[in-house]
């Protein structure tokens, strides 16, 4: 089922599981697959997204994984990353994805856009390059990729490509942003859309509140984040930034660049859903200390959320 | 007394208080240096910082406020930031706090630094202008200045700068960065210097842990972050982290670009330290969804901390 | 007599003179702004620029120095350069050269800042700074700002802004942006401007037939710029060009980044302008390289053009 | 033959032709390689780099002009760009392109790298992701890629990877850079490598006689840029200024961002190497009043270089 504008809940954004000698490890997706989608609750997930190690995949090797991820996610939505240097990249990954079963592909902008005009610019021609009749989320990351788009800018985008149907969030700061969007859909300005938020999660309980559908990120409990979106969406909000302020300590930790992939892992790792918590090369690795540091932090969650209470680290 | 790499515990990043007409509010400067030196439990106050409003005040009201803290914070040191746009303006800003009474000055690299070379330049040259006797604060923060260091780099600075005397590490991740510092000194590589922590206090419960000295952050509860530091050094582990976890979702909150300040000074009059949280035009103000939220996070942190406990807010 | 749009010609970007030791030398400065404004033609100056050295002066030497040039330039429009990290030292600079006798400011654009609606708020909170009766140029300047201002963005600050009198035109490439901001006001949808042109010149031969007023820049053949400008203006195209082509191998040259200041006053002192081409410390030297290229590259340039006939150099 | 650091002369930067439709033309590249390599004297070609059109293409038709042009070319070196946002793309573009006859790759940092370390560290993991027996050219690149490699770095990855023969240089400026590398060359500290200038041909007078082996670049006339460096190897000096000095006026228009490559593709098509100078989409085209001044420069220089003197514009 193609991706709308009414897409809720989470969408995970899906690490590359890998042997320790750098292949693919076909199991591990499989089972994280499994996890992410029947035991955590999300809704879809996200694969093939900037900030993971799909650049370190061939493209015979994305293709693959894209069609093996869509075939045991069933009625899921995955969602594929297609930004690329150049137009006919981005055409036939977006095109190969679709034909594969996925339910829509996600764009960011190149760092080199600067003023309004020229991102809008790209973002209709990358829907020339694609073809309109793929659904598709706009990355809003200004921190990575240094574009900076005002909601103003969204709206433009939102109201002159149908076929844009989702904001994935994550600029930071942030909240006023969503408040700024949803507002433009109550004042009949821009028709809606879907909003997920990223940076980890690190907001995710106020931005529930200002009017996003919930995350598109990949905390290593991406079964709370599901928790979190459901709660903030039955009014329990004192129960929600409970169970969100136990997590708080983790996420924090694992929303750090370039280390923060190397926790994720060794969190799914520790938790049973991958065999190995290894990065094909070029990878970081966790040191000592910051494994230590990480235990302890399971440990301290454990008391909160028993999702958290792990065998002892082998 | 002047500034040495023995310096430790918490230097508060001081905003300036002003009134509602834009004036600079004396009474609550005064009021506010009192209460982070003598109540908060702070060793020292670090003023005219590049993220505050310091940039809004004329060269006499700069020295006017530098002048009224150094008389109104006794033996407490106090640091002043001292960068410019050329190295004739900050020699002039570090001779004249120094002989207002300052402990030292601190230096942030201009943003078009990039390769290992320039940026040990650029700090021998910054010597030479403001002289060899002024003890410095070498400010490390890559995200807002895009100018990177690694740790060789700053064993360069140190070894070749005998008046640097400590580092305010705010690089993100950091953990392992004050690591391999204290393992250059611990290896007979670099002599000891002083490290105090930023990026407001986001890390300070492990970063005290790795090694750092204290915390060198304008969140608006330094008492708490004067605890943490001291029960950090005595070893109370548990009882650091579980106060920093209390503090963490406001602390999180308070760490947003641009709307940090407006947070902050809330806090600050909430708390009854400046009377106004007006900001110099152009600032920045909260909006009503913003001060619910950040209500609600003072009314979740009071039932951990009863500094947080206050009045109904007017 | 205050600056204004029918601004035309040549404006100097003047460098600062320098004895060996560093002290500013006022007898090289006297004897410059003469030749600048008497000798070489050219209808003004500005001073103080982002790229001279007028960091490496104290407040006083900037005070005394923009004075001196003033009283020195008789009616010549001297331009002085404000732009500043905050507001209120623009606001110091501002009032203090007007004061002194300047016929106008010069702001650039902050670095950080990306979207139209910050650029345009910028120049908005530095006018209300200035206050609104001082005439200001707006220099555009996206290779050394990294901030790209479209010609809708530059013509909503026209608008907005009825003080703003003058475009600092070196946006590169920039000749269809000079097109289309005389579009603007063929269509009347913007006000006239003046229009004067940086880059070192580099593309000034056709920039005065796309419609620009003159140059502002520093090349140190000003003279030649002046001629240009007439020429250009007298409908003499093929001249123009010879004049300019003959000049191109010394403009490309001197137009490198770091480098073209030493060019400058090496050229400058063989003229016989300044009696010294020192640097105040930090600065940039010619090798002994580059020194032979320029005296090269002044000796063919003077088989066409008598004043590149030099003493040999001592 | 593979490339190796004995490499001189001028390698083309090849534009793609295009039929106005958006097709390949595939009978103008084989008139353009002829061109190029039979009657322009150049010693090769560099295909898919970055500035031109080859994100425009999709994998099959990169592969098919690749093998086409390699073919053509017969003895003549080609080399084969293969910068990618991630090393396995990287490997595969490069594995193929010699598979496919190419005497060589080229590489470009990623913008992302800042210190030292990071770059060094960079190319080291490339050449593992490719194979160390492919020799490759380091591309400098600073204006467009933001990435500063002091010459010490070039040495660095210069002697810890023994495949890297050839240096692209086109740091602005980059004079001293070229005198810096070759003095590491008569100390004996780095071994011989290539050294090709780009920019647009822009230096290339000075970058000969400081030590550069020739020009890898994209100018309309590179049979100029042949004749050129065989002037200046022959110590011609006077006459390949003169030559060069009749190009300048229009190499310095060409070499303007973005409207570079229209500029470029009209040329060769008025002196009939390329059929047509249409862009695929998106795509920059000259306007009328661009074009016009092109013609000019193009007249202007027919009085010094038959080659210029071309039939009227249709």
């Amino acid at each position: 089922m193609p991706l709308d504008e009414t897409a809720r809940g989470v969408y995970v954004i899906a690490p590359t599981p890998f042997h320790e000698d750098g292949r693919i490890d076909l199991a591990s997706t499989d089972r994280m697959t499994d996890f992410f989608l029947q035991e955590a609750g999300a809704d879809g997930m996200t694969i093939l997204g900037v900030m993971g190690e799909a650049p370190k995949l061939d493209a015979a090797e994305s293709l693959d994984i894209t069609q093996r991820i869509i075939r045991r996610a069933g009625k899921a939505g995955i969602i594929v990353g297609v930004s690329a240097p150049g137009f006919a990249a981005m055409r036939a990954l977006a095109r190969g994805a679709m034909e594969a079963g996925a339910a829509g592909v996600m764009i960011a902008p190149p760092s080199t856009l600067r003023t309004d005009d020229q991102i809008v610019t790209y973002f209709k021609q990358a829907v020339e390059a694609i073809g309109a009749d793929i659904p598709w989320v706009l990355q809003d990351y200004p921190l990575l990729f240094t574009v900076q788009m005002t909601p103003g800018v969204i709206r433009r985008i939102v109201q002159e490509l149908p076929s844009c149907v989702m904001l994935k969030h994550e600029d930071w700061p942030g909240l006023e942003k969503i408040s700024a969007l949803r507002g433009f859909q109550a004042d009949g300005s821009m028709r809606p859309i879907s909003i997920l938020c990223g940076n980890g999660g690190l907001f995710l309980d106020f931005e529930t509140e200002r009017g996003a559908d919930g995350a598109m990120t990949g905390y290593a409990f991406p079964d709370m984040l599901a928790e979190l979106v459901k709660l903030s969406r039955a009014g329990e909000r004192d129960r929600a930034h409970d169970l969100f302020d136990a997590h708080l300590p983790l996420i924090r930790y694992e929303q750090q660049f370039g280390v923060g992939l190397a926790v994720r892992k060794y969190v799914l790792r520790r938790r049973g859903v991958i065999a190995s918590d290894a990065q094909r090369k070029p990878g970081s690795t966790l040191g000592a200390k910051a494994r230590a540091e990480v235990e302890y932090l399971l440990s301290r969650l454990a008391r909160h959320d028993a999702r958290a209470k792990l065998a002892p680290a082998g």
